[in-house]
């Protein structure tokens, strides 16, 4: 299980079908000898989107599953898998 | 006119459509109920794979467009163009 | 307050010191007109090194003054404040 | 040799002397037991002045050196190295 409620979920399916979206949209760009400097315009753009998703799941997992851990008096163990995957992120 | 070549844009597509899946994998990881963490993890996969699609990108584009524009004195406004690219690609 | 026991500080005194001189060496080296792309890779580490400062205190953070607001339950505005610094870091 | 001139050296100079005061800035609030959000924020802000002078040397890297060495038939390896550069200033 994870913090997602409903909402959250239809927000973040929203976004991702449009990231697959441009994904796609950029194979073609490439298909279609597309100027080098609109296709790296377009993978910033994606780049920037997923980011936006990631900071949203994390956003719920914290305000989520890491607080009721936490007050399970489970929280050490929960917030080393937190910072370890947020260490990744930042890369 | 971009600077890809048919092997480059072979390549390219071929990592593009692996990371169309892994958009994909991840909202269906998000329809299961699949962990936050878990689904970070992938977020930060792609993220990683489409830095390398965009450096691929970045590659091609100095050695091809800009040594060209540069060998023809048309240097500055492409590497200005490259530089505010660039920058977007680094946030 | 903050979250950082004495041995935190001390490690993270040490790494902000060795930062320091990090910067002046990079000011050296652009008076001596070194090579930029040796002046760039010494940017590169002083960045890698500051990330690595901010990871740890973050850990820290959340491991104290987070836990300890969630047990409170003061959780939902200190995670607020956590996410927004958070979204700034992985610029 | 480098590709900065003397105004670009005195700009760079100035903005990596005020990063040095930022960094002993922290280091004082670490001292003090300043709130780690605080301290954090301080990290964030020197993270983005240290890119900005990454930046500005390799715009003015490429818009020198590269651009010479390419108009010298040298452009590969310069790129290439180049390109290494850049991967690490993005992660």
């Amino acid at each position: 299980m994870n913090s997602l409620c409903d909402l959250d979920k239809k927000d973040l399916l929203l976004r991702l079908r449009r990231i697959e979206g441009q994904v796609r949209g950029i194979q073609r760009m490439i298909e279609e000898d597309k100027y080098c400097v609109d296709i790296l315009t377009q993978v910033n753009a994606i780049r920037g989107a997923l980011k936006m998703v990631g900071l949203k799941i994390l956003d719920r997992h914290t305000h989520g599953c890491v607080k009721e851990a936490i007050k399970n008096e489970e929280g050490d163990k929960i917030i080393d898998e937190l910072m370890e995957v947020l260490a990744k992120f930042t890369d």
